[in-house]
């Protein structure tokens, strides 16, 4: 099966295409949870009560890599054992690990990412090595967002370079996707290669949509980062299909370090958010 | 102590500005290290035989963090152990991990590789996401080297794309760089924020060498991946200093499977690949 299948239909059986990040930094676990005991220990359990929080609520969670790297091999355990977690209580599981290499290396990160039957079902993968650093992620079943356009400033100052040709260097980034992309189209017509879209000037976003019709956009930065839904609106289609949304802090720090029932809460806030962006792209576009 | 110092420091001692890249393959390993052992132990060995062969004779490794990802959270502790070990024997280590993220999550990756007594010198750093994915691992006494130009195929396609102001892709990378490290210069002149410069053309190399003065240029190529010497004596400045030459399949695969002596075959290779790179930076350039 495709993973653009895959994904979509898991989409569907929610009723709303939202992505909940887990970011986990010790300074902001519920009290709740673990005293006394190591630091990485406390982030297994949130992260392991965090996903009964969030399973059957949303679609797909989006484990950021970094927060478990830092604590070294133990992190690197703990964050297998929640993938294969997050898979078992049926979420789809975008690792955003950013990887990016060429050749047997590459070959070796999609490897480390998806050789083993609990392993996650996409990967967030950085593009500057150009196709031949893209291409070893396209695993039979497995897919890939690469990264496009990212909201922070730096990201706007390099991505949104003009070419000599007129488009920027985000927008050729784009194109060098949806031509990769269009070897492995999915029964629904959407590409197991997508993209990470964070535009945060609704224009960018409405161009890179035109440019890449046949890929699944990831889009951060909704809720705490500040991004609005209208702005992550423009980065569906007219189907209302074809992007989905995701949110980190806003859900998964929704509560109060110290209420003994902070579950109750992500899973509100989790509810909150996908009857949000569910409603939204429900309605006809204009 | 600047990272940027020390690493020449090491280069001084050695006499040579080379770096061997540890990229273990358990395909590729002498039949000698460990048969009947599972293959991360086997990599582990091998890599603990190799910097025996290594030490003394070169300044610098670059272990291929994907190498032993590959292997999970288990491929980790060995990557972790073989930083350690290298660094215990005097080596300068550049963790080869071409990470990139923004904000929290750089911090966390820069934790990851820095974070620790025993943890690498420098860290190799994909720059698509601009200047604050790059600024958080410039930490004290610590280095980065940011992806500027590869010389794989997808690589030239993307990065010698034109922009509109005259400058490629990579050179407004490099000048990116160049302008971030102009805020970390040593003692020697010399900026703790190098670039990965895998110039195949000859002129690319030249361009860019001349747009980033002050960084240490990290060549990969050499040897195996078919590079020349010509070519990566291009990357030095005129003092014959500014740059580090890297080798990797040339070198540790340097012996015959079934040589019980592999260490012997490795260490030769290593010592040639150090004459011949001393040799040719410290003649006087044309």
């Amino acid at each position: 099966m495709h993973a653009s299948d895959r994904l979509l239909a898991a989409i569907d059986r929610i009723g709303a295409p939202v992505c909940v990040g887990l970011d986990p930094v010790v300074e902001r676990l519920p009290t709740a949870v673990g005293s006394g005991i190591a630091p990485i220990e406390r982030i297994e359990r949130y992260c392991s009560d965090l996903l009964d929080a969030l399973s059957g609520t949303v679609p797909c969670v989006k484990p950021q890599s970094a927060c478990f790297e830092r604590f070294g091999h133990q992190g690197v355990a703990v964050l297998e054992r929640i993938v294969a977690r997050s898979r078992a209580l049926g979420l789809e599981v975008v690792l955003d690990a950013k990887r990016g290499d060429i050749g047997i290396s590459a070959e070796h990160y999609a490897e480390a990412a998806f050789g083993h039957a609990a392993a996650a079902d996409w990967i967030t993968v950085n593009g500057y090595l150009g196709e031949d650093g893209i291409r070893p992620f396209l695993r039979p079943e497995r897919g890939a967002f690469v990264l496009v356009r990212t909201s922070n400033p730096g990201g706007d100052a390099l991505q949104q370079e003009a070419l000599a040709d007129g488009r920027t260097i985000a927008q050729a980034m784009a194109d060098l996707v949806a031509t990769i992309g269009a070897g492995r189209i999915g029964q629904r017509g959407y590409s197991d290669l997508g993209a990470v879209v964070g535009a945060t000037k609704r224009q960018d976003a409405v161009e890179l949509r035109r440019r890449m019709p046949q890929q699944i956009l990831l889009v951060p930065g909704y809720g705490a980062q500040g991004g609005s839904l209208d702005d992550a609106l423009v980065c569906f289609n007219r189907d209302g299909q074809g992007a989905i949304v995701t949110a980190s802090r806003s859900v998964i720090y929704a509560f109060e370090r110290d209420d003994p029932r902070w579950q109750d809460a992500v899973h509100a806030a989790a509810a909150a958010f996908r009857d949000e962006v569910g409603g939204a792209v429900s309605r006809p576009c204009g």
